[in-house]
């Protein structure tokens, strides 16, 4: 019988509810299209010019404070504001709504030159606490319903400075993204009152095929259903809605699996590797969400090398996501790699 | 009163039943980020190294025919494979279906150097009639019941060959993205009886604010519901399921279009603008779909410059869709840009 993973196949997500097209036969693929320049980190640990770097003054006016851990501020140029007077479309089939929140820049660290992989697990331990108080004081807010956490690393992931540093983007309605894993896991969550991804990842660490690394606290694995080829997510075993939820033994232990696989995806292509990460967690919109297991998902575009990506286009924008190479394939390359990044390795 | 358009709010998106986030006070925001390389046109009408040129040997062994006009042929990489021996499974979390269809390279012209922008009405109503054709033939087989024409324009958007050609990828299942749009024309249809999107464009023509152009048959406008900075679509005004309705003067007045949007788009910043382009219509699953009406959309990435585009990055991945420049600002540029091209301008 023929292995389901040697052939063309869709794989479902069981967090969106949505599908996905693999073809693990199409790996030979040639190619032949763009490539990006190679990827270089500055070596300074301070940059006048730079507009996060500690005590320097931004474009728009402010001075940052002349902080030595961690340091958030609200963004210069937000996508979304707090205070505008409410107003709504609804002519026809135009319908619009004013959206109000605040936007935030998180900076992991004064250092301009390093980033999340190369810095110690205490340093990560501090920017994991600082978005933690930044979710509970944004939560407090009544009009702010949803905190988006999230960090775009490296210019092929829109990021025009390389000074380690997240942003927050929080707002009065549910994403659409989040939507989807909510009425899903809720689904669940009623009918067998269990957490689905609490389920999912014993089920995972059964099958130990798609485990890429594990402690106390937290499994950090690549989903069944993973869109990009070195995707994973950071689950952790307690059934959690949020990360408020961590204790600061727990704080640590997230941290140690945000260095284990960030420190891997530099190993990869021996790179600094990019990535959009995300927290999705539960809303804060006042409402019961027992149903939310909160994890953090990478999303790396590289596919080949350090400037060869996959690109989500024509197919992938009108039908479906694509992947070629399996989950099972990356997760094979994943967990050979060493934990010591290749930059800092004696050999 | 605040006119909506000038602060944050959220846009309704009728044919998908999504959201996505229009911040208008960020357009001022500077760029310190990733600029890509100038695009550069092959200048020979010939190249002996190219795939999909005619008479040529393809990498995997066949020969391409002495075509003078289009061509297709089945991808030698195909994604989505016919004959697959049907799999399933299911293992508690793990969702997985083999997925059978055919892929196909469709090469618009016969010469390495144009683009749809710089063919003839003429040359890009042959492109039309063999979308037709394949549309028809594929939908014949009674395994296929999804058939997603597409173009990936530019290396930008992960093209790795310049020679002018398009993709179709066809397979037994619906994408989401279709079932989506097919959900809500549905509803419409069943309540109205009556087509969801020629009653939106009936409602845009008479507003005329996002109208890029129109003809007897067809209309360009960017949907008030635009996510890339210049994305437009191109609707026909007769409730059409699929493009096989198009008649002669139709599919000539189709290909107009196409020419006019792209030709518009490469003197937006005078380049070959990168784009992925699709036809969204009727599935082929032999059932009855009324509700369906045919139209093309663009998504191309550029925001600022050749060099400077829109990334959907972190928030976009995890939360909503997200634009910095207004649909209506996007339409008033695209509306007073010539239709002649600026590479064959005499001026
Ligand atoms: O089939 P091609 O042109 O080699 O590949 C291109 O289009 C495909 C369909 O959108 C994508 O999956 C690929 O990532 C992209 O590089
Ligand atoms: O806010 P930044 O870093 O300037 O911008 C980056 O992240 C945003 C949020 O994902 C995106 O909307 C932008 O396209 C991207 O360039």
């Amino acid at each position: 019988k023929t292995d389901i993973n040697t052939v063309p196949h869709r794989r479902y997500n069981i967090l969106t509810g949505e599908w996905i097209l693999v073809s693990p036969q199409r790996t030979k693929r040639p190619w032949q299209g763009k490539r990006d320049k190679n990827i270089v980190l500055p070596q300074v640990v301070y940059d006048e010019n730079c507009y996060l770097c500690p005590g320097n003054t931004r474009a728009s006016g402010p001075k940052n404070a002349n902080y030595d851990s961690t340091y958030s501020f609200t963004n210069d140029f937000s996508a979304i504001l707090p205070e505008i007077e409410s107003s709504t479309v609804e002519n026809g089939f135009l319908i619009a709504k004013t959206e109000t929140g605040k936007c935030k820049v998180i900076c992991f660290s004064p250092n301009h030159s390093l980033t999340l992989p190369i810095m110690s697990i205490k340093e990560i331990a501090a920017v994991v606490r600082l978005w933690i108080q930044e979710y509970f004081s944004l939560a407090m807010d009544p009009t702010i319903n949803h905190v988006q956490i999230f960090e775009n690393k490296g210019a092929t992931m829109g990021c025009s400075n390389p000074h380690p540093h997240g942003q927050i983007w929080s707002q009065s309605s549910i994403p659409t993204e989040v939507l989807k894993k909510q009425q899903n896991q809720k689904k669940y969550w009623n009918t067998h009152n269990k957490s689905l991804l609490q389920d999912y990842i014993n089920q995972e660490l059964d099958l130990d095929k798609r485990i890429i690394y594990t402690n106390e606290h937290f499994v950090v694995l690549a989903p069944y259903w993973a869109i990009w080829p070195y995707e994973t997510m950071i689950v952790p075993k307690k059934h959690y809605a949020h990360i408020g939820c961590l204790n600061n033994e727990e704080q640590i232990a997230f941290a140690e699996s945000i260095k284990v696989i960030t420190t891997k995806y530099d190993n990869l292509f021996e790179t600094s590797f990019p990535y959009s990460a995300g927290i999705h967690q539960s809303p804060t919109d006042g409402t019961n969400h027992d149903e939310w297991h909160f994890h953090m998902s990478f999303y790396p575009p590289l596919l080949r090398s350090a400037e060869v990506k996959k690109f989500m286009v024509g197919y992938e924008m009108f039908a479906d996501p694509q992947r070629d190479i399996t989950v099972e394939q990356a997760v094979e390359t994943l967990k050979k790699l060493p934990v010591e990044h290749y930059s800092l390795s004696t050999k």
